[in-house]
């Protein structure tokens, strides 16, 4: 799966959490890290944009929305015609927040949900026929202790890489990831012997099922 | 009530919907239409602010956000700092859709909510501590007939002058508006004097169940 990150932030270059997305990215094989730099070249947008098979949005949000680069971005690139050649991939959003997630609810200091907030980029990929990714959403990064970080780098590689978050996925990845450490060859050994253990289990289940 | 009108349209001067607010606004005492314009004078902008009760942001979606613009000027001019002075004033939104209503909404072709599309200024009003107002949405202004635009232009010039939309507060515009134009004069008078027969009522069927 090839996947295109645009990244929408001003100030990319001070953004320790968009640092750390990066160095993430890096590793991951066949995702394309892109920040917005304006002006924009529509003709290498657009060609970056049709090699994806997932388009991901990454962005803080400002007063509650992206910063204008991104609306920038999708109105000179993001043609109602060019938009045609888009359906069927992926659309998705990393979304970085200052604020803690349970301001995001009604009573609450923002009151409104985060739901509410990545709608329009719902309704992009609504009308544009692409398939919509539950966004994966980091809340006040600068605050995270060192095994959150660890955790965030491991969730935010499988979002780069991963078709879906089946339990059957992110094990398969598990074991890729180990298998390519030689000194980890006997862990991912057992996660492999155990997940077609499971797998087994699984159908087991599923034919007692069938026979009620 | 003194009312700013800010207008975020990349192409105002081609727009045949802002062209008949403009109209509309001017016949307004005490509203101020104040289309953006980059790079904006901070300075300005904030005076421009700070003096209204009310605050419309005006804009067409472009992709389900309002034009870049918008997030820019917010940015610019609207820092944390900045938003203390804006506690307890109006905020409102006039918004302009190619797509016609009923589009908006599940299973429908955006598939999610004008209120959902707007959450950012809602969540803006309430961290700002402002008031929200309900917002005047404009959908296919190019098909209105005219007899639609008409009704349009009250309802505008309403929307940017009557500090709430009760009924009473409404029949007092009729009011107002019909004094202007002496040959409306006995109109008027007819409609004040039902008024007050009206206000009579309200007040015996109130006093009718207080007695209860």
């Amino acid at each position: 799966m090839k996947t295109l990150i645009v990244v929408a932030h001003p100030k990319i270059d001070d953004s320790s959490s968009q640092a750390f997305f990066k160095a993430g990215a890096t590793l991951v094989e066949d995702a394309t890290w892109h920040p917005l730099v304006e002006p924009f070249d529509v003709r290498e947008e657009r060609a970056l944009l049709m090699a994806a098979d997932r388009i991901i949005l990454q962005f803080p949000l400002y007063w509650y929305q992206a910063p204008s680069s991104l609306p920038k971005w999708l109105n000179e690139v993001w043609s109602v015609d060019f938009a045609s050649h888009l359906k069927g991939k992926q659309l998705a959003v990393v979304l970085t927040l200052g604020r803690q997630l349970q301001d995001y609810q009604p009573g609450a200091a923002v009151g409104v949900t985060l739901s509410d907030l990545l709608s329009p980029y719902v309704a992009l990929a609504n009308t544009c026929e692409m398939t919509w990714v539950p966004p994966l959403v980091v809340a006040q990064f600068a605050r995270m202790t060192e095994a959150q970080r660890q955790s965030l780098l491991i969730r935010y590689q499988q979002f780069l890489s991963l078709p879906d978050t089946h339990f059957q996925t992110i094990s398969q990845w598990w074991v890729d990831q180990l298998n390519k450490r030689p000194e980890a060859a006997q862990i991912a050994q057992t996660l492999q012997e155990r997940q077609e253990h499971l797998a087994s289990l699984r159908q087991s289940v599923k034919e007692a099922q069938d026979d009620e």
